[in-house]
């Protein structure tokens, strides 16, 4: 056998292995078969184009099957959090037990290149409910267009995955958002650069909420700037802002004020619980509502510093406006090295990947602890819907990237007014989560 | 290397970059290296077993996975209908808003090469809910068995797939034969020729609708013919019948006079009003209800003109009997030049598929201009449920075929009787439909 | 061309062409050509990595895409079933109808090599419900540890595929558990052996059950055991236990007596009646329960025999403690001449998967027969639930491993004390069933 056709042999070989995996690779040793006349340039242009349908498998982030050229792929992504909590009374007795926080299906790819989609669907949630349903434009990049629902750019902690949190719940800055808007029809802007991002977009009333008159409607902005984001040194600012008009209640109009309603109000970072320790009831005759808020994060390899504050201002008819606010600190540190990854694009961190997977005789995952301390205040002239602190510990298993063992500590330090004044009751829960 | 060596090389290279997509051509590869001796019949025998699972995709109508002989595929699909709607009241204020019109999940393929299925929910509904959940056995092909639950074979544009319908809601007609009857379990036959379509089946209830006696049952037979069809040109003859038992209400008997309900109601065309304009309320003692519809189409290139007349007759028992009727007609061109796409085998058109997609610095996907007048009357004898008349115009951008921005504008010109008699508003409402 | 020269292009066609498909066979081939230095070690190496991750379709059980090396699969299934049922009145009127029975979606698959997951959701219920949602790890094998909700191990036919269970509707002793914990949320060690299998874990209460107070837990093991396990001849002896501490009721502590509950009621083996025949009421102040089981079942080729034996204690504080049974014993003849696969890691049966499946010109599937009679009685001490004993026989098509057609006719042959004394009605009832 000549040497030319032993090279040629292995040129082929190699083609269809690697066809359906490594997509430049086996283009470019097609673009050798051809400058070296091994095939003609006919059946080169023809072999090209056959190859950009032919399946490969990612698996990456889950298991992704996409076409050669990546102009296409589909994943079908379930995301289950499993949790148990048990709580130490203070006053009011206070129902252990278990429940899935989470219990998602979605499907999620690229088509046509240039086209982003994902749809998710909750069914953890007393009847099914529809998260994310978006399509994204990359064509113009670092220009995005995003159409449809997905969340509002606001706030570093409520943008983060719901997989991807440091803590088991959010900290009580997020509960102030929440129950206005986590997710909203809308269409939104966005951008980034090496060290920045920003993003803005008007949104609808969330889908699925009742009303009895015209909806409200929304607008929200967030960037973000990494002054300093050197591989593993990170220092993160961010600024973001929000405002809504409430959806209006044509059937209670007749007293003359008008009844459009907004309701702030948190449970103490445990979600097993039914009572909610600060509530500003039903606020009436809302003209406006604006959040704002302001974010600083650090990260020196393992270890991290994240940091928001926020404040809500309610703009009111004849009642007295109204003012909230709400703030958390944490610090978190890998004891097994990991740096959290920080997605520059979007201004947010991502979970911990471990360096080793768990697996028998090779490896343990990666173990992270954290502390936090978060506060709410909701009380503001008439309201008195009470101010809680709370400081939260846990410990979390990254056994790979796809499961997750978590146990965290949140005691309550004071609950000042409100219907729950001096409630400090102790929080014993954990998760199991799987992210697939 | 010998010329005969090279064009094995080629060959082979071939077959394997072809394996994946061009089935056919691989296996033309395949016989010509056994004729040729290049490989063994066994080798030859081997290797075309083997190809039959190999994965391919397909990317024609969403992102589809098949093995290479066609005989197994699936595809998870996903439609978004994310709806905005503007009212100009009249007498009463009609709250504007967004909604879900439609958010599904759909899992669809082929198994063992005669075997078709499609599984769909709906998870805009309060509670998700099943559409579609059926076989198809094609083996015995032009004639199909269909078992499962899927649309009874009544009218052209209440089969048509809902992601393709010409404006953002269906004309009043398919109010009248919806609330009854849009998907149930059944049975069914169908056929089709060169230009002609027949279908026939019984179908039980509709799953989920509740009963306290023995359930409702029915049949339904639909035919289409097309005595031209020649490319762009075609006329579409329609014709199609159904009878309903309702379903027996146990528990009302006691006064001699049976209790078993029907009742027909329509939204104008708008599906985020909570307001149905006409409605005959619950028709008592209702032994059989049937529909009877024609169906007129013609369509030379762009232009397309679209039309339909059904009534059903209810059959009582002590109260009189009753009949309703109800039709459209609407005008749809696409000014970038496509054709609606006719699908003979089942007699409805699908939707228009952009000659060039929307891509940055390529095109601009199809538009598509309509419009359309409808009417239901659903007064007769002691029942005024009332007559409603309604004009649409709509303007369609469809990106590409998975994307589409829909535009209406629907005026009700009159209602004549009904507890909404005279009221006249305007809707002015958008659609970003996601279908991939 | 010389015969090296065509061996070799021989091989890499073949390699080429399995590589999708048979796993085993393309290292083979690579190492060979590595072995013949064809190909350099480095080739060989960088082949071996590139082709870990290549799909290929696999479609024993349904339409599973897995990468080349195993390390990764995923596969979306639909489980459907539409049931219709007629009721042979006794004293009270049954109400005739269709139902889905069962309606899933559901994703599984392989990931990291060692780490398997199911998650599944029913749409059939009135709002759509998590089923599975696991996660096993077998690096370990034989011993597996599954963390997640999935089915306590408790009863041969309870632990049965929800698609291969011989009747439409299991026995009647699946009805004393199902009402309280079909699955739940928990951990569990099982392991097996060449003619045995057993499992215990740890449960919550199962997910969505409602609370005010901690939420009950309990613990279930299951031992199975087959003495003779050869081939076409099968005996097997299964044992169970469980036993659950109910959820507290903190709502009705204020008379001293406990209400801590629970409640055993059974539908007479079709699930689309309303009615209940025996019911055992809420049970308060329940301090324990405690399930027994024994199983026994027996294969000769195509004939089977299979039972088991239940007992519930219920433990309470001031009122008297209870006791209930219940039992079930089938005989099942495939009269095509399969026999249902016996899975010995689980210790239970499948469904029947036709020898010849049922296709135009080719076979027929696989038709079987069974019979049964039960009885469960709910009458102990003061409480008055009712006893009950049923004879079904069945018929069941089994098209193909994805489809099936089963018609049962239920005899309620006796309902001894209860709300429904005397009760004795017919039941036919038939099902199309599609879990592909």
């Amino acid at each position: 056998m000549s040497s030319r056709s032993r090279l040629l042999s292995v040129v082929v070989a190699a083609l269809c292995a690697v066809q359906p995996v490594a997509s430049r690779a086996a283009d470019e040793l097609l673009e050798t078969l051809a400058q070296k006349g091994v095939i003609s340039m006919e059946d080169y242009e023809k072999l090209k184009a056959q190859r950009k349908t032919a399946p490969t498998v990612i698996t990456d982030d889950g298991f992704r099957i996409a076409t050669g050229d990546g102009g296409w792929s589909v994943q079908v992504g379930a995301l289950q959090q499993l949790d148990l909590a048990a709580y130490k009374d203070d006053k009011i007795d206070l129902a252990d037990g278990t429940e899935m926080r989470r219990s998602r299906l979605s499907a999620a790819g690229t088509f046509l290149k240039d086209w982003q989609y994902r749809v998710e669907y909750e069914f953890a949630t007393s009847s099914a409910a529809l998260t994310d349903a978006y399509v994204t434009y990359n064509a113009y990049k670092p220009v995005l267009v995003t159409l449809g629902q997905f969340k509002p750019p606001f706030g570093m902690e409520a943008l983060s995955q719901d997989k991807s949190a440091t803590f088991m719940e959010r900290a009580l800055p997020f509960y102030l958002v929440s129950p206005v808007v986590v997710r909203a029809p809308g269409a939104m802007l966005s951008s980034s650069g090496t060290n920045w991002s920003a993003a803005g977009g008007i949104f609808g009333e969330p889908i699925g909420n009742a009303q009895s008159g015209d909806e409200g409607y929304g607008a929200a902005a967030r960037m973000s700037f990494a002054p300093l984001f050197t591989g593993s040194r990170i220092v993160h600012l961010g600024l973001s802002g929000q405002w809504r008009d409430p959806t209006q209640d044509n059937s209670s109009n007749t007293t003359g004020q008008k009844f459009d309603t907004v309701r702030f109000r948190a449970k103490p970072e445990s979600n097993i619980l039914a009572q909610r320790f600060v509530d500003t009831g039903e606020l009436t005759d809302v003209k406006r509502y604006t959040f704002a808020g302001v974010e600083f994060a650090a990260q020196v390899d393992a270890l991290s510093l994240q940091s928001e504050y926020q404040q809500v201002s309610v703009k009111r008819g004849a009642p007295a406006n109204l003012d909230f606010d709400t703030w958390y600190a944490q610090l978190a540190y890998t004891l097994t090295g990991e740096a959290r990854p920080y997605r520059v694009d979007r201004g947010v961190f991502e979970g911990i990947k471990p360096a080793k997977n768990f697996a028998r005789g090779a490896g343990w995952g990666a173990f992270e602890v954290a502390a936090r301390i978060s506060e709410l205040d909701l009380t503001d002239g008439p309201v008195n819907g009470g101010r809680e602190r709370n400081a939260t510990a846990a410990v979390s298993w990254y056994l790979n990237p796809f499961l997750r063992v978590s146990a965290n500590y949140v005691k309550v330090l004071d609950v000042k007014g409100g219907a729950f004044d001096g409630e400090e009751p102790s929080v014993w829960q954990m998760r199991l989560q799987i992210a697939i």
